[in-house]
C-alpha cells in the first residue's frame, strides 16, 4: 500500500483514526488519575506518555481538546498534580473502559473498579492496582495551534515501584512489572524480551548484555 | 521502593539515565532518515516518535539538543523533510548501533550497513529494510525550555506499508509487521497481541473483537 496525502485524507473517518493511530509504532499504556480542588477523582487512560529528560525528570503527553480526557487536563491545570500508573495485564479491560464518555460527576474510578490510593505526601490519587506509580507536578502546557491538542509536560516528583523489578544498573524491567504495550487504538500486547545491548561505540557493533544483575 | 524529589536527584546520573527512561513504559522504536541539500545521508534511531492527530495526520519526536540526534535536527531544519522507519525484529543491532557518536561525515547508512531508498515522490531517503516507511513534512519546531530539547512536529505525506498487514477497518497490525518496543535505553521486545477492545461506553464493560476481517 502506497499512500500520499490526498489518499490518506480522502480516508474514511474511523478508517483514519485506526489507521493513523497505529503509525507511530508500539505505545505506553497509563492511567492518570487526578482530582479537583473538591477531591472528586477522575481517571483516564492515555497512550501518549513519553520521555522528555532525565534529570530533571520529565515526561510528556497529548491531551485532546474537546474529548474523553478533558476532565483530567481540567484537574490537572486545577490542582497541578497529577499521577501516571502503568496498565498491567490484570486490569486491561478496566483500563480501557475509563474512555468511555462518562458524566462529570462520575469517577471512573467507582465505575470500573479500579481502587483509589492515597499517600499521605502527595495530593492526586494513584491507581492501587498499578505495579509502576509515578507522582507528577504539573510544570508546563501548551495548546498546539496545529490541532488544538495540548501538550502536558510533568516533572515526576513521586516514584513507587516494586524493588523487585529493578536492577543494580537502574534499569527497571517493566515486562517483570506486567506493563503492557499498546497499537492503533484498542489493542493491547504482552512483551517478550529481545535483547539488552551495549552501549554504541562508532568502532564496533553493539553486544547483547547476557547478564543484568539484580 | 520509594523515591521523591530529593532521593531522584541523588541517583547516580547513569543509573538514573536508565532508571527514569523506562518509566514511561513502553515505547515506540523508528530510525529518523534524513539529508542535507547535497543529500549527504544520516539515520539515527528515536524512541520518542508520539502520535499527535489523524486529520491532519501529526506525529511528534523529541531530539536532545547537544547529542546524537543533532545532525537529524539540523538536516530536517534544513531541508524541511524526514522519513520515519519502523525498526522490526531483524536490524534491531544495526538500529541501536546507528545511536553511536560518529562524525558527521559518515552516514550510518553505510557504517551499519542499512540501505538508503529513494522514492521518486519524496525528497528524504527511507529505509530499505524497513516494512512500515512514512514521509514526513516538518510542521513545527519548539524548543522546550524547561531541558533545551526540541519538540519536532511533522505531517505524515507518504505511506508506503505492506498490504498484508492492513484490515479491512484500518487497524495496522505492526506486530505481525515484526516492529517491536523498546523499553529504558538499551532493551528491545518482540510482542504479542493480548487482545482488541470494543470502543468503550458508559453502559457497559468492553468485549474483546475476535474477529478482525483483512
Amino acid at each position: 500500500m502506497r499512500l500520499n496525502t490526498q489518499q490518506i485524507e480522502a480516508l474514511d473517518k474511523r478508517y483514519r483514526a485506526l489507521f493513523i493511530n497505529a503509525l507511530s509504532g508500539f505505545k505506553s499504556a497509563n492511567l492518570i488519575a487526578t482530582c479537583d480542588n473538591s477531591k472528586n477523582t477522575n481517571l483516564a487512560i492515555f497512550t501518549s506518555v513519553f520521555h522528555i529528560g532525565s534529570s530533571p525528570p520529565l515526561l510528556g503527553m497529548i491531551s485532546r481538546p474537546h474529548s474523553v480526557p478533558r476532565h483530567t487536563l481540567e484537574n490537572i491545570l486545577q490542582t497541578g498534580h497529577y499521577s501516571i500508573n502503568h496498565v498491567n495485564e490484570s486490569i486491561i479491560k478496566q483500563a480501557h473502559q475509563t474512555s468511555a464518555r462518562y458524566d462529570e460527576e462520575i469517577s471512573e474510578f467507582q465505575a470500573t473498579g479500579l481502587s483509589e490510593q492515597w499517600d499521605d505526601d502527595f495530593p492526586a490519587p494513584l491507581v492501587e492496582q498499578s505495579r509502576i506509580q509515578l507522582g507528577m507536578k504539573l510544570r508546563e502546557h501548551h495548546q498546539l495551534a496545529i490541532n488544538n491538542t495540548v501538550m502536558i509536560i510533568g516533572e515526576i516528583t513521586h516514584i513507587n515501584i516494586k524493588d523487585d523489578v529493578v536492577h543494580q544498573d537502574g534499569y527497571v524491567d517493566i515486562e517483570r512489572a506486567g506493563s503492557i504495550a499498546t497499537s492503533s487504538l484498542d489493542s493491547y500486547h504482552r512483551t517478550d524480551l529481545l535483547s539488552h545491548l551495549s552501549y554504541a561505540k562508532p568502532e564496533k557493533m553493539p553486544e547483547q548484555i547476557t547478564e543484568r544483575k539484580k
